[in-house]
C-alpha cells in the first residue's frame, strides 16, 4: 500500500499542514524566508503530522488545535534533523545539499534554533498544557538522548537494550508526541491516549528500526543519503550489531571502530550484513514492534483513521524509503 | 551601588532561583549531569531573573509562577549563550573555557538544545499561554536576529539604526520577555504591562551598549573573555561604527573587515576608540535609553521592586563587567 492512500482520511488536513509550514517562511526578513524555504521543503514523508492527524480524529476534536499541532510536530522533526546534519557534518539529505553543507554551521544551528522556537509558538496556539509541555519534554529527550550517542559514539561494547533506548529517544519519542497530544487535543479518555501513546511508541522503535537496516540494504538514491551513514559517524545499529555478536573476534565494524579504514570497512560491513541473515533478524524484530504497535488499536472507535494506523504499521515494515 | 544591594527585595526569590538551575541539572544521566552542572553554573549575573522577579512583584503575584519563569529565562539566556560561542569558536567565557572548547560543537548545540527545551517545560509551569508564546516568540528573535547579524558579517555598509535594531533582538527582546513575563504573571493591568516592557526594552537596549563599550574598554580579566571579540567575529558595534564615521577614508575596522591583520587592527581598533569621545559618545547613548527605561516607572505602585527597578538602571551604565 503506498503511503498516500493510507493518509486518505487525513488527506485535506495534511494539505493545510504543508500551507502552514509554506507561512512559517513568509517572513519580512528575505534571507530568513529563504533558508526557511529551503528547510521546508525538503522531501520528509510528513510522517508526524500525519500520526497527530490520524490520533486527533478518535474523539471530539477541532482542527483548530489539531493543524498546529500536525505542523509544530513536523517543524521539531525538522529542526532536530537540522540539528542532526550540522554535528554530523552531513552534505547530503533528500538527495540536496544539507543546510549547513550550503550556508555552513553558523546558519545551520540558529535555522535550527529558529524551527524549535516556531513549534513552541504554534503548539502554544494550541492552549493545551499538557500538550505544550510535552513538546518541551521531547525535546528534552531527543536531545539528551543525542548527547548519549554522541558520547559513546566509536564505542564497541552497546548492548541491545541500549540500542532500543537510543532509537525510542531519538525517534519514538516524537512519534509518541504526535499521537498522544492528538489524543490529548480531542478530548480521548485516558484508556484511549494511553493506547496512542504505545502505538507511538511501537511504531516509532520498528521504523527506526527499517530505517536503520536500510541505511545497510538501500542505494543512496533511493535515501537520498549515502549508505552507511550511521556507521561513518560511529553509531553501532542493530544490523551492525548483529555483526559484532556473530563474529565477535573479527569483523568490519570492529575495525571501523578502532581505527581502520573508513571507505572499505562500511563496504565490507554492508555487504557481510546483506550476505547474511541479519536483515531477516532485524526486520522480524521491526515486524515484532509494528504488531505490537496494533495490538490495542481495536478498542478504539472503529473508523477510517483506525484502519490507516493499521495500514501505517504495514507501510512501515515494507517501506524502501 | 553594587549589584547584590539593588536586587535585596528579591534575594531570596534569587536563592530559590539558584536551586532550581541547580535541580535542573540532577538528572540520571550522569554525564549529561555534569554537562548541565558545568554549563548552568557559569559566572552569569542572573540579571534576567532578578528582572522576572522585580517586575513580578507589584500586583498579585504567586511565587509558584514567578519563580519558574525566573528560572526559564536565564536557561534561555544560557542555552543561546552556548550556541553563540559554539558558532563563533569561543574558547573562553567567565574566565573558564567554553562548553564546545572542552566538548566540542556536537556536545555544544545538544546542550543548548537541552536547555531550551528545559526553559519550554519550566515556563509550561506558569499554565499561562501569553507567557508561554512569549518565550517561543522571544526565540526566534533571538534566533533570526543572529542569523541578520552572521549574514551581515564583516559588511562595513551597515546602519546606527541597523545596529539598533540587531542589540534589540539580540539582547532587549529577553530583557522585554522576563519583565513583560513578570507583571502578566502577577495579573497587572495591560497600562502597567506596557510600561515595564517599555523598561525592559530600553534597559536591554542601554545594557547591550555598555556592553559593546566595555569589549573596546575592559581587560580580559574584568570581562572573562577576550576584548575586541565583536570585531574579530566582522560584527560593527556601535563604537566600531562611530570609527568608521569619523575616518571613513582608512581606518583598521575597515581594513580589519577587507582581510586585513586581525590581531594588529584589532588593537589598533581599541586604542583609538578608547583615545577619543567615541567612548563618551556610546555611554550618552546608553544613559539617553537608561533615563527612557525608568520614564514611566512611577506610574507603577511605590514600592521596593520599583525602587530596585530604578537602581538598576544606574547600575547597568557604571558597571565594569
Amino acid at each position: 500500500m503506498k503511503l498516500s492512500d493510507i493518509y486518505e482520511p487525513v488527506r485535506e488536513d495534511l494539505v493545510k499542514v504543508e500551507d502552514n509550514l509554506k507561512s512559517t517562511s513568509r517572513v519580512d526578513f528575505y534571507w530568513l524566508s529563504e533558508l526557511l524555504e529551503y528547510g521546508l521543503k525538503g522531501g520528509g514523508k510528513r510522517l508526524r503530522p500525519i500520526l497527530a492527524l490520524l490520533s486527533g480524529k478518535f474523539y471530539d476534536y477541532s482542527m483548530e488545535r489539531l493543524l498546529p499541532l500536525a505542523t509544530a510536530v513536523e517543524l521539531l522533526h525538522l529542526a532536530t534533523l537540522v540539528h542532526d546534519d550540522t554535528i554530523d557534518n552531513s552534505s547530503v539529505r533528500w538527495g540536496r545539499p544539507t543546510i549547513n553543507k550550503l550556508w555552513g554551521t553558523e546558519q545551520a544551528v540558529l535555522l535550527g534554533d529558529y524551527l524549535f522556537a516556531k513549534a513552541g509558538e504554534l503548539t502554544a496556539t494550541t492552549e493545551n498544557i499538557r500538550v505544550i509541555k510535552g513538546l518541551s519534554q521531547t525535546l528534552m529527550i531527543i536531545s539528551s538522548g543525542e548527547i548519549a550517542q554522541a558520547k559513546s559514539a566509536f564505542n564497541l561494547e552497546q548492548t541491545r537494550q541500549q540500542y532500543l533506548q537510543r532509537i525510542s529517544s531519538k525517534t519514538a519519542s516524537l512519534f509518541v508526541l504526535a499521537t498522544e497530544s492528538g489524543a490529548v487535543l480531542s478530548q480521548a479518555p485516558e484508556e484511549s491516549i494511553e493506547i496512542l501513546r504505545e502505538y507511538g511508541h511501537n511504531l516509532g522503535i520498528a521504523f527506526q528500526i527499517v530505517d536503520d537496516i536500510l541505511d545497510f540494504t538501500g542505494t543512496e538514491e533511493e535515501m537520498g543519503k549515502p549508505v552507511g551513514s550511521d556507521l561513518s559517524q560511529g553509531t553501532p545499529t542493530l544490523p551492525a550489531m548483529l555483526l559484532l555478536e556473530r563474529y565477535p573476534e573479527e569483523n568490519p565494524v570492529k575495525r571501523l571502530f578502532q581505527n581502520g579504514d573508513k571507505e572499505e570497512n562500511i563496504k565490507q560491513a554492508i555487504e557481510q550484513v546483506c550476505n547474511s541473515s541479519i536483515i531477516q533478524e532485524c526486520y522480524d524484530l521491526a515486524s515484532d514492534y509494528s504488531k505490537k504497535a496494533c495490538r490495542n488499536l481495536k478498542l478504539l472507535p472503529d473508523n477510517s483513521s483506525r484502519q490507516a494506523l493499521m495500514n501505517l504499521a504495514d507501510y512501515i515494515i515494507t517501506r524502501r524509503r
